[in-house]
């Protein structure tokens, strides 16, 4: 190899950046799999079940057809021009199509589109906004991003100058807050969520982790909060979310709402509520609360991680801040323009009356009850297996067990300079072909351990997936019992 | 506004950043597109001319038939079950479009892929560039990117780490790599292009430039090389690629090649050689060079950059570093699949005897040749202004003339506090709707002007923006003739 660039020399901020979901386990996974390809057999398995990354269509989630209808028509749309497009695509998507088209100039949707995405699209998401919270929105707050990561790294950019600045994060925490924070050099505080309530969060503990923060000279600038939670699983109460926003007003903090799974709700008890709308009904405007929320294609019951698509709602921030804003974004020129039309659809679904809304509704349905079904069954799976307790699945897409390894397991692990989680995630995957990622990848507290599994499996797959997993579990503690 | 956040304490890498083609002029542009629109008839003009990026599809550009043919049987799978597309689609779109399903576990193409792209894909781009150049590509070398840019900046993120560290850049050069140096905080060392000679560059001077920084403290990492040359059109012969790879080689610096251009080729006399093969035919391999070659779908005669597809080849790295490449990737977790499907079509588009093959010939050659034709006519007429020169365009898609301001008019512009060539930009623009990037957005030699100006107008419309752009010019310069 060539000598001028070595991993001695390269940006320290990379090396320490860790990002666990695709880190040391999911990238032995890939290893195995193609083993399981060269040499069938080989493995005390014959496939990889993927629980390590909430990705819905790679474990056989199908797509909504009216989302595909439309963008395969944006795609090509001179198919418009052709008669037999009438028994291949339903009427709306065909009229949803040419409305896209119509925003477009010479529905060029090859051409790049304005920084902040496609001005037609914003409005339709700033109008499914203003509908979802019932206050209004405005397509200048909307930022189309190639996911939702985009616009955490654009926001890290934006607040991060050195390792003096800090985000507040929950922990555990999506690894991505984490991975971001280090690539920008700036400083993770944490706020912790309590596994014995259900990953209850206090605020008043939150003053005490920020003032603690600002004693040791950290500036603190945003604070990051995942409802529903990632990779806990909890939704936030009202009252909590009310006390949030008060405190991120009175601390000058700019509030992150991570509200990518917003449409995954399993109880019937409680509700989502963005936290935009809960500032709003608080009376706090632009003037009181900077205010970012972030939202995905990936999640809810579309699951179109592939196609990269986005938005965050920035408000309470001025022009000149805005305008740096834009300049990140336009760096890279825009989003993808197959991203940012999806995006205005799952702002925008069929409605009651649309030729397409029977299909969609009982496609969305059906994919939400099944996830709900999932969630129930594994949690209680979990928790019948000795050694494991499980916090129940309100929302989102992800599982936390907490695993109770024994000091021989933890002193297993040290021995082979691992932490005892990763160790435990790696010995199930050789064994069971399961991949979780491990808990160490979100943060904590320190001296348990726990794993991020998703709870995505076909509903089929999963009592021999949760019968491998007890089998494996047993053996493992029996081998280290104390 | 709420107060936490202000330009005073964001991050100064964001301020100091600057990304002139879609800086100030192009934003002034959009104010004026929306003053068209809600107040007709009240400017000098009735359209804005967007000369100012080179985003073809805008310009009324038409993709190629076959790209869209697949990406909307990719976009809607259930499609290819269906008896009707026989009459929609050509037989080897469809065909192709199988094939790429295939290549994606349960041709999920809204799942999230391998964080490098799927490697079926890989490896079909693989399979391109040994087929372009003649010398073996690897699927492992390859990461797919949201276009081009996203390369740059993890090439960037990887090899700064302070302010100390410098990447040699050709002035003038595409302004995403000054954006992109700011934004992580690293030292631009100029390499001057000879504007005399037609862009020319002199190998032995690149020594003392790379001296010169040295001398200063800066840890030179890389040499950006852009051929064909943007902004600047030319194309590198190939007795000066040897001796710029043989440079990096001996330097011990990573070798960026901006390869997007190249299909766009408008002389007869040049053709393009990929710094890959070059180094490869040198013999040199992995273990003499680092060299990262940059591709994209936005450019060539697709000009699909709303897709937002795009790849690097990255060789001569140790697998260490290699890992972290990949962690970068990761912490995005993947690029779009339909900007992924397109980089893989653009490496193997149609073949002589497939089904699309004359349609997909006439397009390309169609679009190609007048691209040729347009680079002609704009450059003569530049060259025919009093006061404007203008390089040949051998190949990209922009002129960069230069404009030899009058003392005067220099004045003028800074007492309103704008570089001249912005200041005649904006003039332009408000005068006459057509939109240029200042040449102070690529950096040019001190005391000499330029705009770039894509070659992408519409054929129709080139000689009524060239006489709006004359009479402009004149007045411009009777104005403030010294």
């Amino acid at each position: 190899m060539a000598t001028g660039v070595s991993v001695e020399n390269i940006n320290p901020k990379v090396l320490r950046c860790e990002y666990a979901v695709r880190g040391e386990v999911a990238i032995h996974a890939q290893h195995l799999q193609q083993q399981l390809q060269t040499q069938p057999g080989s493995l005390p398995f014959d496939e990889i079940v993927y629980c390590n990354i909430g990705n819905p269509q790679s474990l056989g989630q199908k797509p909504i057809t009216f989302f595909r209808e439309v963008l395969a028509l944006c795609n090509h749309p001179n198919l418009l021009e052709r008669e037999e497009i009438k028994s291949l695509f339903s009427t709306d998507a065909i009229a949803r199509a040419k409305k896209i088209l119509s925003m477009i100039p010479g529905r060029a949707t090859g051409a790049y589109s304005h920084s902040q995405g496609i001005k037609g699209l914003r409005d339709e998401i700033a109008a499914g906004i203003a509908s979802r919270d019932g206050f209004p929105a405005n397509a200048d707050d909307i930022f189309l991003t190639n996911g939702a990561s985009p616009g955490v790294h654009m926001m890290m950019q934006l607040l991060i100058r050195n390792n003096r600045d800090g985000i507040m994060c929950p922990i555990p925490q999506y690894s991505l807050y984490s991975a971001s924070l280090a690539l920008h050099g700036g400083a993770l505080v944490p706020y912790y969520l309590d596994e014995s309530s259900g990953w209850g969060l206090e605020v008043s503990k939150l003053k005490n982790q920020l003032e603690d923060a600002r004693s040791k000279g950290i500036t603190v600038r945003a604070l990051v909060v995942i409802n529903p939670g990632n990779p806990t699983g909890q939704i936030l109460d009202e009252q909590q979310q009310y006390e949030l926003v008060k405190f991120c007003k009175d601390e000058e903090l700019v509030l992150l709402a991570d509200e990518v799974y917003q449409e995954n709700i399993y109880v019937t008890n409680k509700k989502i509520n963005s936290f935009k709308k809960i500032a709003r009904s608080m009376g706090y405007n632009g003037d009181d609360l900077q205010l970012v929320s972030l939202h995905s294609v990936s999640k809810g019951y579309y699951g179109e991680c592939g196609k990269r698509g986005g938005y965050m709602e920035v408000t309470g921030f001025s022009t000149p801040v805005r305008e740096q804003l834009y300049k990140i974004a336009s760096v890279n020129l825009c989003s993808n323009i197959t991203g940012q039309i999806l995006a205005s659809l799952i702002m925008d679904p069929p409605k009651a009356g649309d030729a397409s809304y029977d299909l969609y509704e009982e496609e969305r349905d059906n994919i939400l009850k099944s996830l709900s079904r999932r969630a129930k069954a594994m949690e209680s799976a979990f928790n019948s297996i000795d050694g494991i307790t499980c916090n129940k699945t309100e929302g989102a897409m992800y599982l936390f067990p907490r695993i109770y390894l024994p000091q021989k397991a933890i002193e297993a692990a040290r021995a082979v300079n691992k932490a005892p989680d990763v160790f435990y995630a790696l010995r199930l995957l050789d064994t069971t072909g399961i991949v979780v990622t491990p808990g160490s990848g979100f943060g904590q507290v320190a001296g348990t351990w726990h794993v991020r599994c998703t709870i995505l499996p076909q509903e089929e797959k999963i009592p021999s997936m949760i019968s491998r997993f007890r089998e494996f579990h047993e053996e493992f503690m029996s081998q280290y019992r104390d």
